[in-house]
């Protein structure tokens, strides 16, 4: 067990944000990229904590990403809202196109905000969350990384392609799930291969498009989707919508760009609002309040929301602060040399 | 092997209207069920066929649906067109909502229809195909019918929740799905029951929600989603979207409404389209063949489009006419004495 160290989340933040402006992230993208890896860590969603900050500092030591790229917003038509990150990093492009996303879903039932050209990393449940908290459901997608064969297929196509949904609760924690269409994360398939452990046979295939257990034979080859010919379906949906639908790539695009494989993969992000008092008028309280049943159903089977573990963790956060690998703490400090 | 028969396209169009006539429905009511029922059975899709007029007259009959009802369509919102289907069936409330949908999504780049009090037995793609046949993105969600337990659970709470997808190609058909978020369709369950075999563990629980590979158990006790936890999650937001959202029922109250297991289940259905010329304006036919990439490399694997079958069943229908079993054509001309 390695040694832990406790921060604070305002510590944290502190932390991401020094190692950020250190490495010259403009304030702006400090502040949103560190409001994303600190919230993941306040969840205890260590992969998307800030351990990613290393990425971030790495991206923009080899340039792949410009770190001062101000996003340019487009009002596209009534209910789309277009954000150019101009190869910045989507944290922002985010930010910045969110109160018109919510204003025009507000105002027409739905709306879709697409973010173009950016850098992504982040989990895309904070995104559909910061929609939710403001009593709006929400939907976000993206398209890499293209390690994903189709049903039916041999060769790595689609990406991971995750899909994540947050409905507003009346009270408490929102109902929210954010999930890779692959079968497995690939990071997955990375720790089994370090263990020197073998995998299931659906996870993946080999080169040759045969099944394989064999984590290093898996890595070179390409991972199924979740679920067979529905989640591969679900998968291309996802490629479509948030690719050329939004005048993007697609997943099999967004490879990195150079032959070193330190040009970061540029792409797009589909993100829908819909307002249940726009859809509802008054009626929107009774039904949203009507939802419940269904949670309460499900809890009551034994079963758990999907978002459940992280909201726990976010309680122990907010008692006992995060624990932290003392090693990584470190390692994020040298950033700052 | 039953004895079969061969039906034009007319022919077919022709005995529906017939026997919707003869038990009751409007014209209005007769030419929407027909329309939708001709199509499945063109593309091969036996279960959505001629077969399920044996059922909308045995509706009609236990006066279980208004067969007369006329949709009322409320403009909600600039964005949202809600259609009160008045206990009628949902094909005539989609038909009448269809225009406002697409012309709204035109205008805003997205837009909702929102099918309220419906009866609902038909296939999702043929509304998803009428709306990428006029250059939109459609997708389509439904709530029932309750037959399927949460992942951890261990009781039927959501629907088999079907979502399809259509997405519009320059040339030829549109790349469309249509699945149940249950792992199988609970006809398939029934086959196995009926031909005395056993089905695989994954399928489904009996009544004490342990595994089972007993088909009458199965169908005392709950299917599984798709996908396991994913799958489960993603039928939620269907149960949610085109429940809560809409201001209608959630999916476990989509079961018969009386005792005698003879009421209908009313309930609703979501139907978005998404406009890529609103999105992307004069770039919409560049991206709409970029897209077309895609295709080409999943068809370029050896693996197949979703909806490939149903496509080479149309252009045999379309040169050889339908083949059906006697038996059902004479049961359906039995349902006009």
């Amino acid at each position: 067990m390695s040694e832990m160290t406790i921060l604070t989340v305002e510590e944290a933040t502190s932390l991401s944000l020094d190692v950020l402006r250190h490495n010259g992230y403009s304030l702006a993208h400090a502040e949103a990229i560190t409001r994303s890896v600190v919230a993941a860590q306040r969840d205890e969603c260590h992969s998307h904590g800030l351990y990613r900050l290393i990425g971030c500092v790495e991206t923009a030591r080899n340039a792949g990403v410009d770190t001062q790229a101000l996003p340019v917003l487009h009002d596209q038509s009534p209910g789309v809202v277009r954000v150019d990150a101009q190869r910045g990093c989507s944290l922002l492009a985010f930010e910045t196109g969110l109160p018109t996303l919510i204003e025009k879903a507000r105002r027409h039932g739905l709306a879709a905000m697409a973010i173009n050209r950016c850098f992504h990393f982040s989990a895309l449940w904070p995104e559909v969350e910061a929609i939710s908290s403001q009593g709006l459901v929400g939907i976000a997608m993206t398209p890499t990384h293209p390690f994903v064969a189709p049903a039916g297929g041999t060769r790595p196509l689609l990406g991971t392609n995750p899909l994540a949904f947050s409905w507003p609760r009346p009270q408490g924690m929102p109902y929210t799930f954010d999930f890779a269409t692959s079968e497995v994360a690939r990071g997955e398939i990375e720790l089994h291969r370090r263990a020197g452990k073998s995998i299931p046979a659906h996870w993946a295939m080999d080169g040759e498009g045969n099944p394989t257990t064999d984590p290093a034979a898996a890595l070179t080859g390409a991972m199924r989707t979740f679920g067979g010919h529905k989640g591969s379906a679900l998968s291309t949906m996802i490629g479509l919508l948030a690719g050329p639908l939004i005048g993007d790539v697609l997943g099999h695009e967004t490879a990195p760009a150079n032959a070193e494989g330190t040009g970061k993969p540029f792409h797009g992000e589909l993100v829908i609002a819909l307002s249940p008092q726009a859809f509802l008028g008054s009626e929107a309280e009774h039904h949203l309040r009507h939802a419940e049943t269904l949670f309460d159903e499900i809890l009551d089977q034994g079963a758990r929301l999907p978002s459940q573990r992280r909201f726990e963790a976010r309680e122990r956060t907010r008692r006992d602060g995060m624990r932290l690998p003392k090693g990584l703490v470190d390692e994020l400090k040298e950033l700052m040399r």
